[in-house]
Formats: C-alpha cells, structure tokens, sequence
C-alpha cells in the first residue's frame, strides 16, 4: 500500500509529519494530489487541543492540487486537472444544503441538519496537509482552476477569502454603506477587501500591527483605526460624525471586538461576525439598545462547494481583489512543524505559509 | 383653555389621572380624541421608573379615536373620522425613514437616524391615555377604521399586534416553518398569531400560566409546554424530534427565554426577539456554536405608519385573526389608575385592559 | 427480466399502457414500487405532441410509493417504507443547485446548468406511471411520507402544491397582502392555498367553472370573480377601490391571463407567473407603466427535492391544508387510457385523478 | 414679483427660454437657486411631445444648487447651503412611501399609490432648467453636497448615476456574477459602474458608438461588443462560453434589447429593466423558457430622496466612482435651446451637458 507524507494530530500540543497509506477512494469521491496547502488559525486551536479532533486525524482544510484519481461515478472532470476545494465539502443532498445552508450538512444524519457538518477536512475526515487527499462527494466540490492563475493566487479561497467574504455579505452591505472591520488578520483582510467589492464606500479597520494595518489599506481600507492608540468605538463614531456604521463586521472572536462591533452600530444596523468565540459573548444593554434598536447578528460559516470556490477564482482572474500579498511565508511540507510553530506564534509578520509537498 | 383627563407621570411610583390643557396642533398635526386606548407592559415600566419619561407627561401609545381637528395642511381626511395611530409615529423624512427602518426614525437629528426615535407617544411627546392626543405626522399616522370594525377589534393594532406580528415577520418564517414562541404574553400571543398567519406548521409555545396556555392554543399554537413542568428546551427538542426550530421567537425580555430561544435554534436558524430586557445578555457558547453555526439573531421594535396600520385592520377584517378575546378587562378613563394596579399586577387573568373616556 | 405495466408515449396522441421491464438502479438510485400516482396538464401536453418527449418514454411524475429497493450508496431509508419524491429530482450538486436553482440543475453539463434540467421523470427519464419507478440521486429525492397520511392525501405534493405554493412563495407575499389568482385549476387552487397560507387578507381567484369557483373559496380565497360575466381586470380593480393588488399569480398559461395579471397590479407590485405557456407574450406598454412602475415578474417551476417534500407534508399532517379534495376520480393503472381521456377533456368536473396500479 | 429664466414646455418640438416669476414656497418647501442643471433622455421625449406634460411646465429634474429660501417648517438647513435633490422628490408619508415604494409616491390620492407619482420636477410641477426650483418636501429631498466636491462631479446624482445603480441593485448582483448590460448611454454607463461597485466580475457592455464603447472600459467593463460587428447574443453566449449572464442590464427601451437581455440569462437569471419603453413589448417564448426558466425581471425608476443622495454623493467623495466624465458639453442657460438640439441629436460625442445659469 502507497504511503504519503501528513501532518497528523497526535495529542494537544503535537502535530507532527508523519507517514500514513495514500487514501483510497470511493465511487463518489476524488484523489487529489496536493501541490500547495496552508495552515489556518483553526489548525492552531486544533493543536493546542482547544478544539478536538480524533488522534492520527490529517490536518489541514485548504487544499490546491492536480486530481490523480476520480472515483466510477465522477464525471465531468479528468486526471491531472488543477483544481480546489472549499474547506467545507457539502454533500449537496441533505435538509440543510437542501436549502441553501450547506456549512451545516447533516448528511447521514436523521434530520439533514449537523452543527458544522459540512465542515469534514482536518475535522471529521483526514485534511490536505498532506502529499494527497480524498475529496468526498467530489461532484459538487471539485472547483477547475482557471488557466492562467497560479496556486497561491487562489490558495486563500478554500477558507480565508471565502470566509472573510461572507463576512461583507453576510452584512448584505450595499452601495454607499459605511462599515467597520474589526481585526485585520488573513480573514478580516478578505473581509475588507470583501466590503470594497459590495460597494462600501467608507471601510474602516481596526487594527494595531504595522503590516497588517498597511495591508488593510490595500485590501481597501479607507481608515485604519489603531485600537492600542484610541478607543475604537469613540474612534470610528468620530470618523461617522456620530452616525455609527451601517455594517460591522467581526473578524476576531473575542469579547471585547464583538462587543465594539455592537456598540459602532447604527440603529437597524448588521453585525457580521466571523470570528471563532472561545467562551460565553455578553452583549452589553445600552449597546443593545435594551432590545428595541432593530439590530441583526449573523455569524457565518465559511460557504464551500465548487460554485463558490469558482465565484471567488474569477475575482482573482478578473483582477478585482488580490489576495496573494497574504501569503509571507513558504515552506515544503518536510518542515510543516517550523510552519506551525511560526503561524502559531504569529512571528516575523506572517499573515499566511504556502506548503508545499 | 379647555381642559382634558389625562394619566400623568408624576414620579417613579405614581402615574396619576390629572387635568392639562387640549392639546394645541401644528398643520402637520390632528388633534383625536381617544375612544378607548389601552395600558402596555412598556408603561408599566415607566411606572415603576425603569424607562425614565419627563415629568408631566402623559403616557400611553395605543390611540383608537376620532379626527377632532386636522393641521392645515392635513389633506385626505376629515374631522369626525375613526381613526388609529400606531405607538411609532414615523415621520417618513428621515435618513432612517427613507431606509425603510421607521421605529428608529431620526428626524430633526444631524444624521437621520435616532435609537427609539420613531416612538413618541407617551415617551417624548404627551400620550394617549386622556381624552385628547395630538398625533404627529398625520399624513403619516392616521390610519381610518374600517366600518363595522369596533375599537376593541382594532386596539391591538398600534402596538401588541404589530410588534407581535413583527417577531414572526423578523423571523422570516416560511410555509413549512416550526417555530417556538417564548412567552405568551399579549405580545407573545400575537407572535403565535402571526407566525401561523405566515404558514408556520408546527407552532410550540412556552407558558406556565393556565389561561395563556389556552388563549396560546386558540392563536394558533399546536404545542404548548409548560416551562414549570418541563424544561422547555428539553421538550421542544423532544417535540421536533432532536432537530429544533426554524426559528424562534422570544417575547419576554429574559436572559432565560433569550438563552432557551437560542439553545433550540438548528443551524442557520433565525433568533427573532421582541424582548425589552433590562440587563446584559450572555449568549451560551454552545448555543452559539461558537459563532460558526450560521444563526441570525435579529431584534425589532413595534413597527408603525398608517400603511402597517391598515394592514393589520385588513387582518382582522378578513377574519384572519381575532385580537379582541385578549381585552379581558374594561375601565373609564376616571379609574386608569385601579387598571394601572390590575395590570402592573397582573391580577386576575389580566391580558389587556380596554380604558375608556 | 421481471416486467411491468407503464403508461408510455407511442407518438402524438398516442400514450399507451404497455410492458417494460422493471428498471434496474445504480448506487445512488431507488427503485420505488408505486402505490398511487396522477396525469398532470404537462402530460396531456406531452400527449398531444406539444411537449416532446422520446417515444417509448413512460410518462408521469408524481409519484407516491413504497421503497422496493434501495442502491448501494443510499442510506438512511428502509425497504418497504412509504416514501414520495418530486416532480423535480435535483442532484444536489450543480452549479445550479449549489446556487438554491434546483429545478434548472445542470447536472452532468459543462456549466451546471440546464433549463428546466431539474424536471427528469416522464421526461427525460422514465416516469411513474406504472407499477415501479427509479428514483434519480434517491438521497436528495425521498421523503417519507408521516404515518396517518394517506397517498391520496400527499399525492398533491409532488408536482401541483409545490408549484401552486411557489406561485405565493416567488410572489414574496407579505401579511396583509391583496392578491388575485387567475383561473383555478388544480394549481391555481394550490396558489390560492399558498396565498392564504403566507398571511394575505384579500385573496381574490378569477374563475368561470363553478365548482371550481366553490373550491377557490373552500381553498382561501375571500372572493370568485367569473370572468365570463364581468371584466376580470375591472371587477378586480372595484374590488380594491381602485388600488390594484400587491401580487397577481397567473396560473394558466394564456396571454389574457398574463396581461390582467399586469393590468391589476399596482406599481411596484409583483406578478409571479406559474403558466406554462404556448406561445410569445406580450407586455402591454401601459400595464407596463412603460416599464417605470417598479414592477417585478417571476417564473417558477415546481420546486422539488426532499426536503420541500417534508415541508409540504407538514403543512397537510398539521391541518393547515387539504389538497385531497383535488382528487375527484379514481382509476386502476389498467385503465390510465380512460383517465386521460377525461382529464384531457375536463371531463365531468374533473380536478385531479387518482391512478393506483 | 421677480422673475427668472426658464426652459419651458411650450408645444410638442418646443421648448424655450422664457421669464417666469420665481416661484413662491410653503412651509414644507424649498427655493433652491440652480447653478448647474443637465438635460435627460426624458426631456427629449417631453419635447418630442412623446411623453405628454402641461403647457408651461418649467423642464428639468436634476437640480444642483444653493438653498435661497427655506419654509417656516423647513429644519436642519440653512440658506445658503449647497444641496442637490433627486430626480424622484418623494413625500415620505404615502402608503407607497411607507412601503419603501417612494417612486410610486402616491401622496394626495385616495390609496397611496400612484404611477411615477414620485417624479414631480418637470413632469407635474416646475422644473429646474431654471435660475430657481421649488423643492417640495424638503425635509425628504434636500441633500448638502459634502465639501470638496464641484456640481459637476455630483450632477449625475439625481438621475443618471442613481437610474444607472439601481440597474446593478434592483438585479441583486452578487461577487462573481456575470453581469450584461444593452446601451453604454449615460445610464448604461452608471450600471456598469454600479455593476463593478457591487462585485460583479465580468461586465460585458453592449454598444457601438466608439466613444461609449471607450467610456464603457473606463466604467468597469471587461467586455464591450459592438452589436453592428457581431450578434450580441451569440458574442455574450460565446464570452461566456455558452453559460449566459446571472444578470443582464437594460438601459435603452427598445424591443431588440430587451429581448436579447433575456435570451442571453441563464435560467434562474435576472432581466433588470431600466428603459423606457415606447410600445408593447414581445417576450419570445424560447427566450423565456416558456414560462419555466426561474426568470425575474424587473423594472425600475430612479431612487430618490436625500438618503438616496447622500449615499451616491459617498461613493464620489470617496474615489468608488467618477461620473464627471459624462459631462462633454457645456452651456449657459440662456443657450439652453442650442442644448436642446445637441443633445436631442446626440451630435458631437455628447454624453451629458451641464447648464448653467
């Protein structure tokens, strides 16, 4: 049996590069080799076991690769064709994706609903950091990429871009909104560079190191706010004339930003929030308006499938938004455990690592 | 200068039936005097001081009446008509109005936009518990009643029903829906109504007291659960089978119920919460799948303007709902302050009480 | 090779009950024995030639079964258990379907989307018109049928409530709405179900046939307009004092319908158009307002899959409607040749038929 | 009485300059001194006799100017202020209004609602090809030009540029659609700018005259075909290799553009109309799927009101768009007629021409 390279999950605080069979495919699935991967912020949790996953689990939700192999009943595709996959792998056929709600596919389940089902790689199934991996229900999740764009040009759409995206519409921001963006780490970046594309006219981040803050510009940031030098919210009221947004958008997941997100908004307003929260939100009265202000909150999980993952390439083939500035670093798979020790640690500036096998 | 009855806010603690001049009029304005108005949970809290209102000001916001005299430039009515107003009384100018979100309607603000600020009545303006209002806006607000609509049929119109109906219309409930309802309250019940007005097929109310419950059953609810017997996240899981709802409703104004309300949410339901609370919210983690499952929490105040007004009527002319069994008590205008003690109290199976002059 | 009866088109004008053999399946198919099924106006349609189909093709696609067999990949259901599936048998997993289009699934083409693709039984692949029928991508297509419901009971649900529900559903009626729906066959009568079912308080059908016109009011509507005494556009725009309806719902298929159905719109109102029509229309420039009246006009074909199969059951297990009445004759499968006879002609007041093989 | 110049509307082919007396103000409205005004399309068919308007009618709906005077009940502006209003001066207080409907104004009739009721300036009362207009409703339609910004660069605002928009709005455009757009006129170009500003990623503008053609690229196209060169709906198929478009653009009011603005959608596709039509429109039967394809199509008249201002105002001041381009030509009011012919003759490359008084 032909063995490959993975990082895998050993225990919380282990993940190491480890060799495990090449897996084998069924009739709806496809084997894709993996020329470029990445590590997200979610793999960080997962290794520092806040969030669990099964040991000898492969890591990893990002994959950009060449299909090796197409189980008998996928058709419409052909080896050796580049393609992606979204970090979330709809089956297409459950209550939930059904209508419309793929990220929580309870496929097999007795109600077509699952908390965060659609979420497999790295999750429930094994992950792309690895030299191949199986892609389930390859029908609906093998995205082609277009000619011409390399695998970091859209090595952020499986998971940052398509997140930080959801994040704008998710906020349904019109033309002529004004929107805050709190945090400019990779999704809150995508999430900027998101509102621009919907036709935000004032987008103000909020963020604190340097690069990120001048990345936020060139995402399409019209203000950076740094929130270690004033009070965002009193910050972003001032630059509204005391209006407040029409939209803000959390990109953290931490009390204190979901917070600022509330308070920033207008009556009527959207809060957005992305983030990953690691324990109980307050939401705070007056921010609130005692219940009574016609606020939203959504929260949104990364969309997936191969019409998304193809919507989001042809922003990048038409030159809309760049995405590829996020990615500082490069490393080879061989040395994936220095990548996570760097990412995890946010050192030298990083934003995103490029992997590759 | 004539003089009127009208409940006053002397202090917290005190709301009293006192003399104050008619009203004068603007030519924006109509002069209407009250046929029969009513007493609202939200008064009640100004009573006791938890909602802070001038002095001297006359509460109330659920005016049935006749056109006593109309602003000069006050066209398409005429004096002698029936007429409803509703608790908001949007001005239709405003940056907010002309965004559609009329209960936070910011005229005469420097943007348009004010937290509440389409509620006036009784709040920032005299009331309509006295003989005489003056209503704001009348082109906006002056809804005429049907003929052969009595003003017990139509009193829950300016506030209950529209901020009832709103919660199942905030939820965007669909055919096909199930729905949980928290809290049978005059609000609750209209929530109930309104959800099964737009084809929810499964409708599960929370309510412990033994009249509700019944009333909860005849607006349209198939399940009632009784909170004190049951818990009611337990059992409405048990009722849908482990799936939960589609969307619920909370219309009490609890960390409990908003909490509840939340925990029976599926993935990617919707939260639609009528609820005036009166501390910090905490959402549970868990039952906010860490932010990731796609839920939408949305919160809306009492939608007003004549047009919500006639459609409400036209609700209750069709015979699509009867609001008036929820008028379980009636008083004159000279006893307001024995229904203020009934209701304050909820005495005696109290829902609603009709206050006639 | 086991045989079975199938009601199979021959040549125009011709459909014939004949031999087949049983279908085989794949892995992800049913084979699903019928139990009852029906002849829609699409098949007479397809009989006279006017819809081309391949000969020897076995028409019908509104089936209520019972599970024979189940394909290696299809999990989650039972043998012998009582199951329905669409009229529409998306795959789940098109672009289309990706994007919430079921019903135009492009499956298996280069861009995933195909018009009208999602509409395969009777079709472009043996129907249910017989005693078996296989059920395409069985995961996104089964629905059980809730104990206590009987086949005649769900057997709207497939084809003439979906599509009669969706012309309310695209129509985006609100609470309060007025709405009329022209001719009342037996999808206009789902219309007109649908309508009343979303909350609107004046539905008004467009009728000439009396039971049919009787059946309207069984069905919601508050008011029957017969087109053959009185102008319908005239009578509808005095029933409304002038005003015109918020949503119009053709359901016929004929340019006098659509045209009225324009003619009675107010601005900004939506016409929702479920017709299948014959020939090129035309918009009349002044119900048009030439093209400056904010109008909407939106197609739709039946939506399928199962989980708007659940949906619809739920709206009959919880009492909401009752299509069974739509039934008005029965016939064995032996002599389906008689039953489109006189559904073909509107024979003796016929709505729908019953066939059980 | 002082008295002013004015375009007025003499006959059917004549429009002249003429004194007037500057017009008196109520308590609810405005005198606004016009500094630049332009001439619309529409004003063309008025003087064509096309589109019929009063005998004296002052012509002109895009206002930019100074507030001269401000009724007794006029709040929040100050004379001497510069300010634009829209096109469409809306009431705010009609049913329409409330419904969010503002076009179809319907102030001052019995239901609401009227036909193009909103568009007021040049069409029932007097225009603003003037020295000074009567803003009516200016508590609605008064919007301040943010300081930096020239009357040129905001003159597109109040039809032009807010038509062109709700094109790419009303065809709820999404990242990574596919957008066409028949005509590169003046509103053409703004919905190919809208189309870009809201996340549309390829924008094919349909046009031949080479200046538009030109204009187009500069707008956000990525694609212009010249329709005398090559079928537009063979090119627009063929560009998107035989897909279609998700939205496609009407911006002419002609038969050919609408219907190859339908036959180029995919199914489940959106046709957002923005022409004015001139006779019965025909939609062909295979275009529109015959009646299956999951089509909208949508008509829409210029937004207005000082939000709607206001927002467009935004997405100039901050760099999103630039609509003074448009402007070619230049004239003194008093040389308005030689404008008239320019403009009406489409000679010399004329886009827009700016009047000033």
């Amino acid at each position: 049996m032909p063995r490959m390279k993975a990082a895998i999950f050993v225990e919380p605080g282990r993940i190491v590069l480890d060799e495990k069979p090449i897996p084998d495919i069924g009739p709806l699935d496809a084997l894709v080799r993996i020329t470029t991967t990445t590590i997200c912020g979610t793999d960080v949790h997962i290794l520092k076991g806040e969030y669990p996953v099964a040991r000898g689990l492969t890591i990893g939700h990002e994959p950009v690769g060449v299909i090796e192999k197409l189980g008998s009943a996928v058709q419409g595709y052909h080896e050796g064709q580049r393609v992606i996959a979204g970090a979330i792998t709809p089956s297409g056929h459950s209550a939930a994706c059904l209508c419309g709600c793929h990220s929580q596919d309870g496929a097999g389940t007795k109600h077509g609903w699952k908390p965060l089902g659609g979420w497999r790689f790295g999750n429930t199934i094994d992950g792309c950091q690895a030299e191949f991996v199986r892609v389930p229900d390859a029908l609906a999740n093998l995205a082609p990429v277009p000619d011409g764009l390399t695998d970091e040009q859209v090595l952020m759409c499986p998971d940052i871009m398509s997140t930080g995206f959801s994040g704008a519409e998710s906020g349904r921001i019109r033309i002529g909104d004004t929107v805050a963006v709190f945090a400019q780490g990779p999704i809150g970046l995508c999430a900027t560079a998101g509102a621009r594309l919907m036709g935000a006219t004032t987008i103000i981040a909020v963020e604190s190191v340097p690069a990120r803050m001048e990345m936020a510009r060139r995402m399409g940031a019209d203000h950076v706010v740094d929130f270690t030098r004033a009070d965002p919210v009193e910050e972003i009221m001032r630059l509204t004339d005391g209006r407040g947004v029409d939209v803000s958008i959390e990109a953290l997941g931490r009390q204190e930003t979901f917070e600022a997100a509330l308070r920033v908004l207008r009556p009527g307003g959207t809060l957005s929030s992305l983030g990953v929260y690691s324990g109980d939100l307050r939401i705070p009265l007056d921010g609130f308006l005692a219940g009574l202000g016609d606020h939203t909150i959504r929260t949104t999980l990364c969309p997936g499938g191969k019409e998304r993952m193809r919507r989001l390439m042809e922003a990048i083939a038409s030159g809309r938004v760049d995405t590829q500035p996020l990615v500082t670093h490069r490393f080879k798979l061989d040395r994936i455990e220095e990548a996570y020790d760097l990412f995890g640690h946010q050192r030298d500036g990083v934003l995103k690592v490029a992997i590759t096998p």
